[in-house]
């Protein structure tokens, strides 16, 4: 017999639950008119009790401070879990799924870390474990991998999943800025914590990428073997030369299969400024698939916020009750249930080829270029256009360099020869290029 | 219990057939990996008995010319159907509906004209109808608008979903070919029929867009009822002005919701040089959808040929699998199986306010600004900006107006005006104007 009214209740009411409740209590009717489903906000947890939300209006004694209170209620089927963090969320998790019910989460550091604990008991009680908004907030990205492209060998996977830094990276290359004023601003904005780290250092787009590989290639992959860079490095020479050559940098995370191999890094790329991609602005997120079959695709919308985060939520918790309604089996990610994949593995940083934008610093003198030059050489690799400017200051000159194809593990131990030059000023800035025809 | 293998029958073997029997043939193994599911394709329809194609290796007996030998074969759960036209693929779904089989089509045609009658029986039946590749290919829009953007209220959407009149488009703009000459190039590379009509006029467009209107308001829109504009009277002129004044010329295929009036429309439209949907080139697709809650949205790629259709039709294959083997409930659209919807109704293009680009061809002669400003303040049109250019032949000049907000109704009256005036040398052209800053 078919079920139409579900009952969820959330853990945690900070900014994306506040817009799951917004959306589930407001829009009621909305969601019965375009599901057919009766949803109904039985209860949320919220370690101290909150002032009221404007325009929202809860159900009376709907608010507890008791998180157990939800994941043990019997009439709750839906557990939607939007704390953070990996302990606590992880410990209600568990004994929610213990209770027999599903789960919804935006917790990306939680299934990055956890997800083979989380999924096979989800497995083993039969229960759902949905997680769209953990990468790419309201863009429908993982639903798209797991189900959209299931006839698809997926072969790379290009995203800007880090919001902060793609308007950091914007903000230094239509206005201008250097990079401590636009982190200023992406702080005064909201879009940057007070301790910015995990996200301009690459550890945020790097846990996306670990969950958006797992569902393309069924391996789970983790953090510490995702070669990440962040953007601190970049400076607004790089992105006016970037411009000059024809590219904007933008932070990647990169996932590409090649033969057995699967190559899984993060840092920032030099991609062409006529691609999709480059035209990724602001806060605003993109990932782009390229399956066998289905060749280049492209999906972007806003990686952030309480109202983008909690549409996927809320659609989560749609498909969560369509699967409970008619008893539909449970979609499992194969990355966390299965044995490790002998048949794929992670390739090493060293192990890859590609494209390379070197800028130097260095004396203005005589020799210099045939200098560097001859450490690529006997590297095998091989320049591709040179920029030289008039110096600037102290006699010392930018040499922008882009190089061809070339090995990572021979541009390595050329960067190393290069620093110790006495001719160069300052640590060489090395940043990958990617080519898309998009 | 749960089935894991599921006997799939394909009628009609043409481009999209062949990539969908060449990914289940030979992908059947990823396909088994990335689901769980084992699919077999047991059974091709085709009228004439095609030669062997290279690369598929169907088993023996796999091929008939009797299509009711798919749909009436007790061993087939999913009929797949891609004969295209609005007869014998209706006749054939129904029957295949009645033996209890479900169904995956990309037959737009067929979706726009007989949806009701086709969700309906469905529904009776308890199969499932899914038609992911029936809009934009390899795009998957409508597993997006109907599960991952449940919880929004749609609020626009703007769809380059017609690969040949971008792909003409695009040539006329970068490359700065006349209309006829990019037509022609379309058609050398298969992008255009012999007859291209169908898609310059923009009827291909209406269709899917009709398709997407009823699952984004549940609302089922005749073909008739859609404004319908194609690309046969941009010229290359235009496109020039449009760039020099920081546009770009689309053919797009808009829904927008007004309070309880939707407007259902398709014509060439002026949007801003660096939006996203500026830089879909070629043949590519892309729907912007915008919603409520999850904000502006963008999704790309290819929506026609072989792989990209293929890639479509296996989702909903999959797809519909899963529903079979875990006993799911069908997902029907609503559009096509309520009444009527009487909280919302579809404007008419006489309704709708927006910028428009007026081009004239008129006499170089004292006071024609005046004339022609005079008719447009009238009808409380307001100019925005004007280029007026030196006059290139026989005394007559180029006049191009950007207007502010106006009233579709009023546009149009002042347009006979215009068109009646002496001095006006050729028909007025005119191109409405949205604006996007995403």
């Amino acid at each position: 017999m078919e079920k139409s009214e579900i009952n969820v209740g959330l853990l945690g009411w900070g900014t994306v639950g506040t817009g799951v409740s917004r959306i589930l209590v407001n829009q009621n009717h909305r969601i019965y008119q375009n599901t057919g489903l009766s949803l109904k906000l039985l209860r949320i947890a919220k370690r101290t009790l909150p002032a009221y939300r404007s325009g929202i209006d809860l159900a009376g004694g709907c608010l507890t401070t008791d998180a157990n209170a939800v994941v043990d209620d019997p009439d709750i089927e839906i557990v939607v879990e939007l704390i953070g963090g990996t302990t606590n969320s992880r410990e209600l998790i568990l004994r929610a799924m213990q209770n027999g019910k599903s789960i919804v989460t935006a917790n990306k550091a939680l299934i990055a870390k956890c997800g083979a604990e989380l999924f096979q008991l989800a497995q083993k009680q039969g229960v759902s474990l949905n997680f769209e908004a953990s990468a790419a907030g309201g863009i429908p990205i993982i639903k798209t991998l797991r189900e959209s492209f299931a006839g698809n060998q997926i072969e790379s996977i290009y995203g800007i999943v880090n919001g902060t830094c793609n308007y950091i990276l914007t903000e230094m290359q239509k206005n201008g800025r250097d990079f401590s004023e636009a982190l200023e601003m992406a702080q005064g904005k909201g879009y940057a914590e007070e301790d910015p780290t995990f996200d301009i250092e690459g550890t945020d787009a790097a846990q996306k990428l670990t969950i958006l590989t797992a569902l393309a290639h069924h391996i789970s992959v983790p953090l510490n073997r995702v070669h990440t860079e962040g953007i601190t490095k970049i400076t607004q020479k790089d992105l006016q030369y970037a411009q000059e050559l024809g590219y904007t940098i933008k932070l990647l995370a990169i996932t590409k299969l090649k033969g057995t191999q699967i190559d899984v890094r993060v840092h920032p790329t030099l991609i062409p400024d006529h691609s999709m991609l480059a035209n990724v602005s602001d806060a605003f997120n993109a990932v782009c698939v390229i399956g066998d079959a289905v060749g280049p695709t492209l999906f972007y919308g806003q990686g952030a916020g309480e109202m983008p985060t909690a549409s996927a939520v809320v659609a989560d918790i749609i498909d969560t009750a369509r699967s409970i309604t008619g008893n539909s089996h449970v979609l499992v990610p194969r990355a966390w249930i299965s044995k490790p994949r002998s048949d794929i593995s992670i390739s090493s940083i060293n192990d890859i080829e590609t494209r390379y934008y070197l800028r130097l610093v260095v004396q203005d003198c005589p020799g210099v270029l045939a200098q560097i030059g001859t450490i690529l050489g006997n590297r095998n690799i091989s320049i591709a256009s040179v920029i030289q400017k008039e110096p600037h200051c102290k006699n010392t000159v930018s040499l922008v360099i882009l190089t061809h194809r070339s090995s990572e593990a021979n541009m390595r131990l050329a960067r190393v020869e290069i620093d110790n030059l006495e001719v160069v000023q300052e640590e060489l800035i090395l940043i990958r290029i990617e080519e898309f025809d998009f």
